[in-house]
């Protein structure tokens, strides 16, 4: 086990931050860059986060590739906008590093979905089927020495998370029903109105209906084409954290608890960060807010027909940086769990 | 226009507080008691509610039925424990007085659902038939001089009000997603751990999963028997006031926005608590919070074969004490906004 | 009681809509013209407040003095800033408008002191003599038929009420400590990440401490000079409204309780809109949240040396648009009451 | 550094289950014993707190001495009810063990307060004297080896760390302000109407004014006697965890900046857990909830004669579970920080 020179791009925001904690304490890890995603001016490295104190890694700099290269890491996170992940990305491979981004820069397969969906035509279309998904408990080998690993949306973990093991069970002539609640920090850091603690406190409302860039993600990790009945809707939660799932499944088949936990315990039984309940007990956002765990549960309906499974995680954690390090113990070979609180 | 001598019956419930500082400023009643739904100590009419000073009416009293009948109302609201509501509704019709129950005690038309769903025999179920059920804008005359009206509960009226226009067009081969959200005061006024600040901030939970006594009320007034998939869960907001239910809708034919809209209007267009959004446009928590009104949007999917209808209220205006007071308004011949704020 | 034609300028901002809010309804009130105050887009009237409709008053405009003119108002409200209130207030007064100003550019007598506490040099010195400072409670004849009344801030509001009626027992060797704690909509409608409810929910602050502009107000207003001893130290708290000032008072003798209620009775036994507690009992933020009430309690310690004196208020409501609307009733001889929930 | 074996008792409450997540990653301890405060059911390890799974350490039992000397621990943690406390550590000593206790059971030195001021006789006075009382950074040898450590209340904890440093320069001619505020953990896991979200969400409150059991603490720490103007106010934060100190200070001279920031680094120059912010910069309650810290800001003002000092603390942690584990590891000579992310 060799430690690794890691630098963080967008160190900054609310993700980034919650990686610069984790690893700034991870014992394979020499952070030798951390930087934000913009080039305004950057806060120290103790106000980035309650954790952590000036001493905890190097001095927060203004975005600058060439600082960055010149720091020699050999793994870089991007915590950047999907545009500047796209863009730098590319350099940063040919630089010879390995590259963990937790934008969705890399997470689509198709680069024409891109213009669409992200606002930007993709500038390097090749590196999409070189990118590995790193939903990290469906990752077998692939992982190991990776170079460009795509972290997933927040909401696809959560609900890919549920829905995998039960997938080839769906029902595809019924509406596949997502309806998901995130917490406020899932929006980013944002001085905007509508984010401001007047307007959201005590409100509740779904939004980005049929035009959240989480869907197309979804369909192509579930391989459900356009036409096939996935609805997602997701909604801004008056918390600061978390996500949960809510998720309206039928089944082809007549289905039992039994059937469906031993479905669950084959996927995850060994996974040290995905919890399922027993039959019958829904997890709850507080259950995993702080932690870097899933957790799922489900209510079998209809005599076994139907379910409703809820899936909870942090979603700055393992629905962002928890996974990206999950992802960066496996690509190097350190145990999975190395750094994060099991 | 007589003016009504009314007494309230449970005034110390969040509901109740609310019809009573409702009820103590409307022009055409005369408050002539105010009671506890128990016989415990209760407090001051100015500690009821915000708005309310001791002068507002009656001393409030321990629940006493004798000596609520010796104030010779001739309306009364029940804002009661389900039980107590069944036991004493038929006292009070005998004594010759119309009984508004809040309740669930009138809400379901067969008697044999009771013990299941709300754990004790129907002690009365001839009023069942009786009882009109009071989802204000799908009554028409029948509110006119009941004798005991039966007021929706908090959720019913949220999805009721939502989907009743689109009924018949609902494809009732798919499942219909009733995916509700409430604050907490939905709870009631609850010395309970489970809903205490300290539990709840920050938190959001799945609850009741088949098992909610709304959802034999649902099945009832859509006509959708239990072998149909409906399915409703509910969950728990950290808000305090306000459901926001998000329905998932297939439909039998393919539908234009304008459809739906004229539909909507059809069913609204003169109801002054009922507002529809135009097309694609959302209404969130905090348009109706501290208000009687519901307002409704939609989002037309999949070219017209899905929607996405999300319905607010104030669970305890509009699903509870303002609804209460427009059939009350109705009962008597009273202008529908008497009292309200439209 | 002629009806008033009245203007609104900032009517979208917090105060301005709540301010709306109240004249749309009250009965002695044409609104005439809606504004904002900047020139940027504008809100309809129904985004503006869950109790508005669009029919509830005229189309809200950006910012246009001429225009405003053109709808001849008799009154003018200004929920505007400080430095536009200064510049726009004089020539409303001299095209024979009233004006009641909610900014501080008018609070303070010394014309001296707006460089340093607002930013900008006042103007208009002479208006500061002539302008009616309306703590409604301790206005006289002044209001009636007043040219320009300026409403006092959010915090001396509360502070204010709560200590004039023991004013001249107060020890001035000692020092008097204000200690308030203000809800998040006193800081205005802002896209800031400060105000961002990702930051701000489940934390706590002071802030501005020795340089809140309310400070030289509540001096003024106090009569106190710079060199005695009074501190006031606002806090930010994790709710939208209401203030709560907490006032650490020594007396400069023993003082009975029967003695402070009796001094509050005499300032305030005929005030609508303020309410004292019996001794010992002291008011929350929700006794007052969403009313246009102050309430007011304390707690003698010491054997009658010092107090602890609670003072509650709406920021929004007491604290500005109900403050003002009660000035405006005297103003013009309206019940003080008129338009306002008592 | 031999291991040393641990009992728990009130893991259950809210301060007990911070404890056991801490104490269960320690390095040096063995938890030997989970136990509840009371009788009745126990939920399972991993129901305590987020961070813990069922193998984190022993089955959590209900309360039964007997069986928690069967399995001999060294140290004993209690967080329990005061009284229980006060019953069960000398039975403890007398076993031999060494007893940590989080309540107030042992922080009075004085054993007539304690009929007043906790509403029971002391059952052993003598050994008020003998416990440590367990503000750790002003601890030297006496943690050392200690028999039986008083861990201080959450409110003096962040007052005392503020006002320590500068005691004998406060003026006690003047009053001594305390004005603190408290997220609503602090009541501990209460199943009561005034600690429900629907009660406490959106509100503010003072509680205790001149009643709260922290005051003699507070005097008897700070060498006031009960004639001495101190003033401590407590109030609740609608926030669950975390406490904010706002201290007004009068100095018997003037100060500088500089002065006292000297005495703040010689106070706590090298103590790991609590940290002075530069002059003129307060810390935020988000600055240390869920961390271990203690952060401490100030602002001078009138020249230099009077002080507003902000301390904030997690209260469930420094001001309970962690800095019981910094008494625990002097008390046996661990590195202070171990077990703890400093």
């Amino acid at each position: 086990m060799t430690r690794q020179r890691v630098a963080i791009v967008g160190a900054t925001g609310y993700a980034g931050a919650e990686l610069t904690a984790i690893l700034a304490h991870h014992p394979c890890v020499d952070l030798v860059s951390l930087s934000s995603g913009t080039t305004s001016s950057v806060p120290r490295l103790s106000e980035l986060h309650s954790s952590l104190s000036d001493d905890d890694g190097p001095v927060v700099e203004p975005f600058d590739l060439a600082r960055i290269l010149a720091a020699a890491p050999q793994t870089v996170f991007l915590a950047t906008p999907n545009e500047l992940s796209a863009e730098i990305a590319p350099q940063l491979l040919d630089a010879g590093c390995s590259v963990i981004d937790l934008s969705g820069a890399f997470r689509l397969r198709d680069a024409q979905l891109y213009p669409r969906w992200y606002g930007f035509e993709h500038p390097r279309p090749a590196l999409l089927e070189q990118a590995v998904y790193g939903l990290t408990e469906w990752c077998n080998g692939e992982l190991r020495g990776a170079r460009l690993i795509a972290n997933p949306g927040c909401y696809p973990t959560a609900i890919l998370l549920a829905l995998r093991p039960l997938s080839y069970l769906i029902d595809r002539e019924q509406t596949l029903v997502c309806d998901a609640k995130s917490g406020v920090s899932g929006a980013g850091k944002r001085a905007e109105l509508a984010y401001s603690f007047s307007e959201l406190a005590g409100n509740f409302k779904a939004y980005g209906v049929g035009q959240h860039r989480h869907e197309p993600e979804l369909r192509e990790r579930l391989h459900i084409g356009e036409r096939t009945p996935l609805v997602f809707v997701p909604h801004l939660l008056p918390a600061v954290r978390g996500i949960l799932a809510t998720l309206h499944i039928t089944f082809m088949k007549t289905m039992t608890e039994q059937e469906i936990t031993n479905l669950y315990r084959e996927a995850y039984g060994d996974a040290p960060f995905v919890h399922v309940r027993p039959p019958g007990q829904l997890p709850e956002l507080k259950h995993v807010v702080g932690t870097a765990k899933a957790e799922i549960g489900f209510v079998l309906l209809n005599g076994g027909r139907r379910a409703v499974v809820v899936s909870v995680i942090d979603n700055l954690l393992k629905g962002a940086a928890s996974q990206a390090v999950q992802n960066f113990n496996r690509l190097h070979g350190f145990d999975e769990k190395e750094g994060l609180a099991a």
